[in-house]
């Protein structure tokens, strides 16, 4: 974690066995050798998977204090609230943890023009993969808008 | 990449530049420096999350190649194509791609019991986070089931 991070506002607990990571009620989220874990969030209302990115401890707890998304941006090594610049603020419904506590899931909704990529569309995923069986033509993306 | 991964049936192309990556019809999937690409798997008809997993550049050839789900297995170090042994294949009946390439969503149906989750449920995101303002009362865990 970079030193500028700001402290917590809530600690987390050290991980225990695979048992208590599984079965347990303490959450205990795992963050890798960068200090990092995987957040994905959905459209509330709908579904779909609108983003994905990573959030550090201190990003964790201050989406868990304020309801509101806050995200570790890798490429400008800092903290970020979603929304700060584009008005796009997400406020989070509901959030999930997956069966061994290293990944995320948040359901959002999305304020001002509900933009939740930097494209200004709603869902960063907005491309289809072609799901081609044929070696010779390499898969080619579709635009879903 | 592990030297034992079996040579991908499909290329992938060198990513280019950022109006490429984002606007582009070239898929050109950005693996991390570990050769993997994180991959959200929904169900395609409720829309919820299932899983979050990893794949390589052999694990996402199969799966463009075959429609069903592999996997790279970051503990085990090797190729998996899920259901093997549980009998849970996941179809995979759409794949979408965000904004800079470095993230997979793909939409599935779970052949078998339905069981995405090593622990026999529906989704690995069995237990939601409580959002608590409450520095002083650490986040707990509770079952959806």
């Amino acid at each position: 974690m970079s030193p500028a991070a700001p402290a917590p506002a809530v600690s987390f607990g050290q991980p225990g066995d695979k048992h208590a990571l599984e079965s347990g009620t303490a959450f205990t989220p795992r963050f890798d050798a960068d200090g990092l874990i995987p957040c994905i969030a959905t459209d509330a209302d709908t579904g779909e998977v609108v983003m994905f990115a990573w959030m550090n401890a201190a990003a964790l707890a201050a989406t868990i204090a304020t309801r509101v998304a806050h995200y570790w941006s890798r490429s400008r090594r800092e903290l970020w609230r979603k929304g700060d610049t584009s008005g796009n603020r997400q406020d989070v419904v509901e959030m999930r943890v997956d069966c061994d506590q290293d990944a995320l899931w948040i359901r959002v909704r999305t304020a001002g023009d509900g933009a939740n990529c930097h494209t200004g569309r709603h869902s960063c995923f907005y491309r289809m993969v072609a799901l081609t069986g044929d070696a010779a033509a390499p898969p080619r993306l579709t635009f879903n808008d």
